[in-house]
């Protein structure tokens, strides 16, 4: 490792997305006078009446949600993307501007209110994997549908407006402008060198070991050379597999277990359930091969020092370029000593 | 204007940077249950004894403010880019990396401790515009200074750590992300058209007059038909100059009215004073002509329905693409109504 990456502001490369960020790891020294979050550390009931979330409760719409066991899927009451809004598309001069449909859904992982997936058993948590491989599929198979994108805005620092234990999946026609440049970056490298971008990149991070944090047979977690937020990681599967319908029943297991290993430790970073916003990039379902797509799951948590001061992606961040002060490997020590 | 736009879920493209918006007009109708900020309007001294920013007052480094009486710009005491750190480069595989140099700098707007620019005189304002002008120039014949980037963080809600008026200015060898993007689409259209991307949509704009929110003599400020954020809205100039330098005192003069109007019109909006990230774009100092640069200021308020209510640029919007509720078009009559 160049030691210089460690004392003095450098740009890292992303090569998943072509884009920079800016690392000053000298500046972590700065004193904070900024804004505080609150910290939401309240034990909360294992059924909350008053959560739309919760089984048997009535959601805004007064449809009433069953009494679920485990993983309980509805479409959004609020969806950002609909299947019928019409097609459109405006192009005139320099306004150009195309309609989009989806298909919006809410994922309730457990129906346990008290919960987050850093709480549940590796077994639970791969029922939230299953559900997330047959609405993957489900959505796919869709002719509307030509993008899946599942994520998790978790704690209210990340606009997340109930602590219920779920997640969301947004489909539609197009392709959003993340997955667009992942696209492109993977199909370049896979054209020339026929072999996978991620692929091949992990096996270099194995062999320097430097910034993974854990891994078990089928799956990485690391902290990328170029991660963008404080505690940024991301698992990824071994073996390149373009979507997460291809895991086995031992993969999805596998699975299961990195994303109880790394939200544990981050629940036991600063004493706090960790607020993130997490997502999965994989192959669209556009019909195409897609054999340059190598599916991974990121998380991109907002602390930065302690439960209460986030880092901000403010001024320079919105105008330049994302900018952070630790280091990846700097972070990646401090998780790794909490995998338990 | 195409009604579509203002009833369903469409995509509008950023000609600036090639980038999607997903715009959803429905949706302004989900009710919030998340977090609220905490709202700031208690009156401010004039002097703080212990603001870092105020005349007269010490720094962290122990070096004293003068007692200036306008603007005062000193060295950011934990600047992110430095012009001491050595050059280097790591070409690893897929492990890229390159050392960055810089110069960071602190812009007092007013000894004033209890003002903001929409609180100041517009003359004022210009002793600010005129600063920035000088510093651009300043900072752009520095051998190893090709890109000038000013910008403001206002508001604990925008992470910035201290209510005194004031930007930063972070200057730097390499072009960061954004301005990348806006050097190469502007370079295409430039190339084909021989004539100013930006300038060209500013005609547009003010021939079907449904984003522009007030116009001077020499500058527009509208919501790009393409913006991001609830009340996004940007400043041009009429002619198409490349960069702030090149304003004549009556045009600096009309430029720091535009900033009068709209940050008054911010702050009469949700009646507090306005949190935002605003910053300029403008051509880099690499020695090129760059006759492609329109220069522009925008500003990226988070607010979306009240002073405690923001958008959350979350799950979604980091793995797919950005995502409005409110139109632009209705953002504008609101912004709109507020002038005076
Ligand atoms: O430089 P400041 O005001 O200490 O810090 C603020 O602005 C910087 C530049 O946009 C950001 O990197 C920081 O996250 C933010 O807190
Ligand atoms: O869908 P929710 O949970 O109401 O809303 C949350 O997630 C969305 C998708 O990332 C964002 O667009 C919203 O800003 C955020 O508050």
């Amino acid at each position: 490792m160049d030691n210089n990456l460690q004392d003095y502001s450098h740009k890292r490369y992303n090569i998943l997305t072509g884009e920079w960020v800016l690392v000053s790891p000298h500046r972590a020294k700065r004193p904070w006078q900024g804004q505080n979050e609150a910290v939401a550390n309240e034990e909360r009931p294992t059924h909350d009446p008053s959560c739309y979330l919760c089984a048997g409760n009535t959601r805004i719409n007064g449809e009433q949600n069953p009494d679920y066991k485990d993983v309980f899927i509805f479409t959004n009451d609020f969806a950002a993307l609909q299947t019928t809004s019409p097609e459109f598309s405006v192009n005139d001069g320099l306004f150009i501007a195309e309609s989009e449909q989806g298909i919006c859904k809410v994922v309730c992982f457990s129906p346990d209110h008290s919960k987050s997936l850093a709480d549940m058993e590796v077994e639970d948590i791969n029922k939230v994997v299953k559900a997330w491989q047959k609405e993957y599929l489900l959505l796919g198979s869709n002719q509307l549908i030509n993008y899946v994108q599942i994520f998790e805005n978790k704690g209210a620092v990340m606009g997340c407006s109930n602590p219920h234990p779920h997640g969301q999946i947004w489909s539609q026609s197009t392709l959003p402008n993340e997955v667009e440049k992942k696209n492109q970056h993977q199909k370049a490298y896979y054209d020339k060198n026929k072999s996978s971008l991620l692929g091949d990149y992990l096996k270099q991070e194995l062999e320097v070991d430097e910034r993974i944090i854990y891994q078990n047979d089928e799956f990485v977690v690391l902290t990328p050379f170029w991660a963008v937020w404080p505690f940024e990681t991301m698992i990824a599967p071994k073996k390149n597999y373009k979507d997460i319908s291809e895991l086995s029943e031992s993969e999805s297991l596998a699975f299961a277990e990195a994303i109880s290993k790394i939200t544990k430790a981050y629940d036991a970073l600063f004493e706090v359930s960790f607020p993130y916003s997490s997502g999965i990039h994989q192959a669209p379902t556009n019909g195409d091969s897609n054999a340059h797509w190598h599916w991974h799951m990121s998380f991109y948590p907002p602390l930065l020092r302690s439960a209460t001061v986030k880092k901000f992606m403010v001024g320079y961040e919105m105008f330049g370029s994302p900018q952070r002060d630790i280091t990846a490997e700097q972070a990646v020590d401090r998780l790794k000593a909490l995998i338990v």
